[in-house]
């Protein structure tokens, strides 16, 4: 796609400063930039570089102040990362799309398969598995007995589905993520040995849900663990048996869930985060990287840090303290002398 | 199996109050609980839904003391979660379990398979690895040269063993567990640069463990790293070179032990936490999770919690104090002026 | 192989201590050393197995003064770590390594192959991906469309590569890794919905890098993630879009790195280390387990430690009063009662 700042300025409904005319085909970092490079400039630590980039074009948000000479056409709008997000759908180079299924894959006879998906080279469909209209399933990829597969759902190479799961619509799971393994159940018997609890649930996985890289959903022990609508996973991440994570909750990378824990809608947990089992986050929850929540939080929309974690400005103050701990206690040292005398 | 909460009963080695001829069919989530449905109640945070349940049948603790009127029939026995691990071993609804080799996995001529397994399509048997009788291998498992798996031993889809490693019988191996990957060793040369050490050991998979998805087991530098018998490792794990994991030791989820590193038996170490090299746990240490350990710890049956890991009651106690540093800065500059007057 | 102790010394460039004639033919851990086995002491923690192995030989430093009566013939060399992977170089048992082609492989017909190369059963080369020369490919391995492989690569089974990642020569990958995955990019709508941002980057790993089993490394949004030259990545790491590592840095297991952060050369991060998105950390930098990054560090060669990272001593010397916290506060309030006398 070649596009003129101009045109380019009225689909991401926003306005040209600058030449007009200049032309953009490519997508590019601005630090990278060259002729016909479009690119973008959010987060104030990267402003330098707008005063020396080659890029021919820079998305800004509407009231950014430039504090030197620049040479690219500006393309002022009101969200910044929204008019990204347009600007590289529009740009998409993901690889072949036509719909074929691979006369290497294994389709179990009694699987059932729609007019029109993709299933490529060395993956399996096992009985009774559904797959829905447009859905697009890589190599490698198991799916189990009886698993159900919505539509225009994308399944990278090597992504495991256990048998009984269910995947909504709209759904991107990337490579070798697992789902419906079973949950960590385990009883002690008379000789301390650990007798394996039966995993007999599932995980359901609604509309509109992305699973990062080698991340792991464990299949209930009974019922279902559930990931709502519009919940977005990072890579390596560890969900629990049971574990419910509601709606447009965002959980980054490396993140563990515990057991029957319940996680509100809107939360944004950091990256690291722990949160212990039987416990329920409140909506719009905001956890710092590495914080390790031990405890129900019942208020919404509130903000924590630390492990154990702690409200978090309370938190930050506890630990502007931590650091000036031994000059503490020659402080401290000090005031007992004195009072010796 | 429908069976009435009398026989049910009998099965569990338990007691029955209220109606003994119900019956039940169903193992459900007491919060969903339906009509033939039968639960359980070992966590008193869930009590309240035990006075609301559809439930035909509760399994309850011997001594447990209800607080309200509720419906379902109780079976009451000495310990709910072994009742319940035997109770969902009679509602196994596992994926089918007849016993063949699909023609699409691809087999080595000098590979020593038994009389009876399974080995589903696109799994690889490398030259002169065996595999024992009643074992169960999905789809996409690569199995290295000169492995030798045991008997009645599942592995799931994706897992990949390396060459020379040995599975022991009646393991479970969740999908896209890696064994034997190469220990993390390198010597730097006078150019700075590293220089890789081959790593020539193997791993040793004791019986009756069972590894969760997407852990990593490194084989050894030399000699082996060891999971003993009966050891519970949940997903996402990492286990460096040469580390030894005692009988009937739990771990939780992303969780990781450094090279060489030796843990005891019948530990339970908590998710996320970090072991350095080159130390030893002793026997039945308990660590929280999240914490970091990074000396040996030589008395048995000891608490741990932090990172640094402290005492557990001793990070309670100092973690109290934390929570009320500028609170304590305060104290002390007000003594400190105190003082000067 | 089956050595003299007095070749072995020579091919070390040590010196020989003992009987110089003694042959040896197995590497092996000291602890469990026996008639024909060479092993090495490097940790002063093993040094009480020297006393009582059964090894033939051991390899020592140059100045290591034994403190008890030993049996085994002494290689005395200048770098332990650096003989012991000499040593091993020697005693290679990595599985069969003729070249082939497997039948059962999928090699797309506008795939690039080398003259001599090995791609294992139930492989994937995609469109317009091209393969290096002597390249080893193990089972399960999704090479994505354009993907460029270089030479002497070893890509152990189950590796995903999404389309038009580059890797360089002499990389190795372990089991499972997944390179090129859609960075967690998204805007959110007015309602309060995630949008998907296009991820159109790709992955650039330079040569001689290694990556542990389980790691995951996204594309970038615009532009490369890049992965230079000697960098070591252990198993189960997070690499973030549009995050940089500089020459021969070597990350410890579980470690993450958010978004566009860039490290620098020569760093040694430690296991479980987070570091938070767009920072930058100076070339040298060493950071202890489990350390959380939360600003860029511009000294190089600095030591870090605690969550959020302070300096390695200010951490110890804050953590050591934390230790005492309670006492402090007893002291603290007898003062306070003193002085209300």
């Amino acid at each position: 796609m070649k596009v003129s700042a101009k045109s380019l300025a009225i689909i991401l409904n926003g306005t040209c400063e600058g030449n007009p005319d200049v032309e953009v085909w490519k997508p590019c970092k601005i630090e990278e930039g060259e002729i016909g490079g479009i690119s973008f400039l959010a987060n104030s630590k990267y402003e330098s570089y707008l005063y020396n980039t080659q890029c021919s074009a820079i998305i800004v948000s509407e009231d950014f102040v430039p504090s030197q000479p620049y040479s690219p056409t500006l393309i002022r709008v009101k969200d910044v990362y929204g008019a990204v997000a347009t600007l590289l759908s529009q740009f998409n180079v993901s690889p072949s799309t036509d719909h074929h299924i691979s006369s290497l894959a294994f389709i179990d006879k009694n699987a059932v398969l729609p007019t029109q998906c993709t299933i490529e080279a060395f993956s399996c469909v096992s009985k009774s598995a559904s797959i829905g209209e447009n859905t697009r399933i890589y190599p490698h990829v198991f799916v189990g007995e009886n698993v159900k597969v919505g539509r225009n759902v994308i399944i990278h190479a090597g992504v495991k589905i256990y048998h009984d799961c269910i995947i909504g619509d709209n759904v991107i799971i990337h490579s070798n993520v697992v789902i419906g393994s079973d949950g960590f159940g385990f009883t002690k018997n008379e000789q301390g040995e650990y007798i394996k609890i039966n995993q007999i649930g599932n995980v359901i996985i609604e509309d509109n849900v992305e699973i990062g890289a080698n991340t792991v959903i464990d299949r209930a022990t009974m019922g279902s663990t559930f990931i709502r609508k519009g919940v977005k996973l990072d890579n390596l991440i560890q969900i629990a048996h049971n574990v419910e994570i509601n709606e447009n909750t965002v959980i980054a990378a490396q993140a563990g869930v515990a057991g029957s824990s319940k996680i509100g809608k809107d939360c944004l947990i950091g990256g690291q985060v722990g949160i212990v089992g039987h416990i329920q986050i409140a909506d719009g929850t905001m956890i710092q990287a590495q914080s390790g929540v031990n405890a129900s939080i019942k208020e919404t929309k509130t903000k924590w840090y630390g492990s154990p974690a702690l409200d978090y400005t309370a938190f930050l103050r506890s630990f502007s303290v931590f650091k000036k701990l031994p000059e503490l206690l020659k402080r401290l040292e000090k005031l007992e002398a004195d009072t010796r005398k």
